[in-house]
């Protein structure tokens, strides 16, 4: 099987440049605006995107290269950086992952013709734009009881970088 | 920039050979189980994996082409057969996609050396694994007034397919 290869369909306009200094997670930072970019060709693929109030925006975060390296299987999550604890990359949401796929749950404010204005920002400034997915509550919410592993054992406030939870407890 | 390029970790095992036939969203066919085997290399990236109820599957829907050629950007959603109205590829949940990347909540059961057991099909047997991610309620849930645009519309009970959105009415 040939590998499967990407389009990058858009970008991600927002005010951060360096990955330390942006918030982790979009669910943490609701208040913030930034917008999507899209390609000009993929216009029509918007129609009907207005009529949600929320959607996912899967994101690429491997920078420029085609295939960054397979990254450590095992890293400590940003937010247990406090608390070291090792965990398998895919029982966490970090950036550096086998395939480096973001995926931003976001509020849609308003649908324009190749620009989608959102608030959630968990994105540098760039960072390019793979797919959008409208949320449907009856598809995207787990029900029954729902148990959230390691994250059930942090702080999931507000807004926060990884270069603030680098910093010493006070 | 060079196009982003994926890396298959694992396979999709269920009882479905053909996606007419195959329900479509793992959230309306929550009582079927299937397996994820991934790639012996990764077995360590599931560490931790199985102290969440749930996670996200994100599987390749290209089919073994590398890069699949640009979809109709206005198509007629499985849920809409029988009322047919075109809606942006970016405003549905449909598989073919600009890049084309399934979203899939499931229900784990099981989190062995290699093997996801869950609960929710919604694949083809032999789909490629792209990544997990768990879900956590805290950034996986929309806060507020959700509206889900056309699905509001629809009916979305239980297990259906394709093909049997296809049939007339009654």
């Amino acid at each position: 099987m040939i590998e499967p290869q990407l389009r990058v369909i858009g970008v991600i306009r927002t005010r951060y440049t360096e990955a330390e200094h942006t918030p982790i997670q979009a669910s943490l930072n609701v208040e913030e605006a930034a917008r999507v970019e899209l390609d000009d060709r993929y216009a029509a693929a918007l129609d009907g995107l207005d009529e949600f109030s929320h959607a996912w925006l899967l994101t690429w975060l491997g920078g420029t290269e085609g295939a960054p390296p397979v990254p450590p299987l095992r890293q400590v999550p940003f937010l247990l950086r406090r608390h070291p604890r090792q965990l398998g990359i895919l029982a966490t949401r970090g950036p550096r992952r086998p395939n480096p796929i973001g995926l931003s749950l976001v509020r849609l404010t308003a649908v324009e013709r190749t620009v989608i204005r959102f608030l959630g920002v968990d994105m540098v400034d760039g960072t390019p734009l793979l797919d959008v997915k409208p949320y449907v509550s009856r598809l995207d919410s787990a029900a029954g009881d729902v148990r959230g592993g390691w994250f059930d054992t942090v702080d999931l406030e507000g807004p926060v970088t990884p270069a603030e939870l680098d910093r010493p407890f006070r």
